[in-house]
């Protein structure tokens, strides 16, 4: 009889632990729960109607294809479509520098797979995405963070941070970005910052991956180019996804990069998956083909710049003072600091009977700090949760700094 | 400037090749091949029309949740439908011993994350499934065939190996087993011998990852249980998939195992692709609901066990003497043996001149063995594509059997 199976398990399967994140959204369920928690996009935006049309139209035309196997490098009309955007958006690209993933988590996985080894260093933000430090630790990497501030990634303490640990003999493999609205922090990387953190990489010879799912929901401002756009080097790697875009149900999206680095990529998607589904692929190509996806993205954008602002309204309105956020200009998420000695996870879990949800700031610092943030999604409640759920959590947060 | 991506490649991906058999589908569009080559259903079986029907069902009635992030662990109606089978089928599990994966191939791939370290033993058929074999050895693990016979595995010599391997102190960490009409051999595991390797995987604490794509698609003859049904020990790990039985376009698998060793692959999804498309997996859970997969599996049999009588028939027209092959009472899989001096390779390239095309069969043998078989597909081509595709290969063996 199997008594135990730590015995079999990797290095890696030993040192797997749930998401945090993906744990609690599993709590969620309980009624009136206002929940700020995930970063999920507003079911609102979901164009039901449109693509009750078009999975009728992929059926009747595409019926057999779209149930088939389908390539690994994915659906070449999707992957034509893409192209062409890009090329209109500015971003100079051929149909070799474009291949589709399970969404941006499995590109991250690929990425790691390819190329890290044990021990290897991963340089990203401090904050930064857990799903992406959690995918790099997996095949034993390890992270290290660099300070964020408004502009995004320090480049003097990365460069600072690359001396020491190459003096220290570590291999470091590549520098994660997420440049626009980063998650969890919300904080843009400058032109000039891109520009320097592409500098510093093509210095040291290091790669750059730049994940970027929140860039197109802007709200106001001037876009920012994407990093790969701005590189002449070849060392970016740019991860897009159509979750926060269009819907995250279908699980697609794309990664751009030199055609070397894809056929890595490529192959490690074959042993991890074989294809994505070529019926969603199907599916999006035609959306955006129709001119669909520019339309509803639009009307995403209106509703999310209108939560925003709203959740910033009430944030003025309810929080006590010593309560700090930042003001995206885009995304899903403001991120809240707390006075330095108040828990964040205390106040978790006296939000939670409250009927309030968040996501404490501490499991995106790779180096264990952040305990006094917060990160609050803005994208999925209505004005009236967000009011009602502002209100219960500074009354949670009040009572911890006894301002009343 | 980017010269080389070598100097930042994992172990794993210095050591990544394309699939030998996805590289050679890209190469078969070419007008009038015929194709025996890859493992594709026929889409004449894909229920196009009960499907238009379910897709706005599911956008109407639950197109918010369909377009969603999903749990990791999958969709609860699905699972609950898939168990629910299993019971009526004969394997007694409940909620907590089955999950959904992105297909069989992304199971794989998570068994070989949480199992395997560098330097771990598999062992599996000597022929066994290429996806299955490049799986585990991007994670490492060292491959070691077992002979097949017409039985299935061989458990003397199972043994025998397991023995000889832990002498030589290397860490056995499962046995791959793809019991019923085995891809590529087409060949059966019997009941006694799945008992056999159960107790020989209890005797030297093995897991046992049982492979089961293909046995719902049986012709005739009896049944066999599932390993999983047959072991009381809670060791086996069963991989299902609806790729065969339904169609592959969605890639939607599941996974039945102790919910200890479930947690851990449950883990691993949540860095390689957070979930499973909602929007598939709602789709198939209202289609076996409606009771539609039972009926259209019905007639998927029917279909195939026609193509298989009728691929039989014109091997023994066409074939010349010294050529043998599997008939198989189920799968997808002919597995023919040419004359040991026979190399099938060169076989191959001569049948792409005539326009035929199938797997060389040495692809599937970890030790480098099997120069003289091929497999053979009978799910994808009709009855006259069959006829003449058995035919033009005819003339290719004949010619270079110099039997003429």
């Amino acid at each position: 009889m199997l008594t135990s199976i730590n015995q079999f398990l990797s290095a890696s399967g030993k040192s797997m632990k749930r998401s945090a994140i993906r744990e609690i959204l599993k709590h969620l369920q309980k009624p009136g729960m206002i929940s700020f928690a995930g970063g999920l996009p507003a079911p609102e935006t979901f164009p039901v109607n449109d693509l009750k049309d078009i999975v009728v139209e992929i059926l009747e035309k595409n019926g057999a294809e779209s149930l088939q196997y389908g390539t690994t490098e994915g659906d070449p009309l999707l992957r034509r479509m893409l192209v062409e955007r890009h090329n209109r958006q500015g971003l100079k690209i051929g149909m070799d520098n474009l291949i589709i993933t399970s969404a941006s988590q499995q590109a991250l996985d690929l990425i790691a797979r390819v190329f890290l080894d044990p021990g290897d260093y991963v340089l990203c933000g401090l904050p930064s995405y857990l799903g992406g430090i959690n995918a790099f630790a997996v095949y034993g990497a390890k992270l290290k963070g660099i300070t964020l501030d408004n502009e995004g990634m320090k480049p003097d303490e990365l460069e600072e941070t690359i001396i020491i640990l190459k003096e220290l003999g570590r291999k470091i493999k590549f520098i994660y970005v997420i440049p626009d609205f980063q998650n969890p922090s919300g904080i843009t990387l400058t032109n000039s910052r891109r520009l320097k953190i592409i500098e510093i990489a093509d210095k040291y010879d290091l790669l750059i991956v730049e994940d970027s799912p929140y860039r197109e929901v802007r709200f106001e401002g001037e876009p920012q180019k994407l990093m790969n756009e701005l590189d002449t080097t070849g060392r970016v790697i740019t991860l897009c996804t159509f979750s926060k875009i269009f819907a995250p149900g279908f699980r697609v999206g794309w990664v751009v990069g030199p055609p070397e680095i894809l056929d890595k990529l490529v192959m490690a998607k074959q042993t991890a998956d074989l294809c994505t589904s070529p019926f969603v692929q199907k599916i999006i190509a035609r959306y955006i083909e129709k001119g669909l996806l520019e339309k509803n993205l639009k009307n995403t954008i209106d509703l999310y710049r209108e939560r925003r602002s709203h959740m910033i309204t009430c944030f003025r309105k309810y929080m006590p003072a010593g309560v700090s956020w930042t003001e995206p200009q885009g995304g899903l998420f403001l991120f809240i600091t707390l006075p330095p000695d108040i828990d964040a996870d205390e106040i978790f879990k006296k939000a939670l009977l409250k009927n309030v949800a968040f996501v404490a700031g501490s499991s995106f610092f790779c180096n264990n700090s952040g305990h006094n943030t917060m990160r609050i999604n803005f994208s999925f409640s209505n004005k009236e949760e967000i009011e009602e759920g502002v209100r219960r959590l500074s009354l949670v947060i009040c009572d911890e700094l006894n301002c009343k």
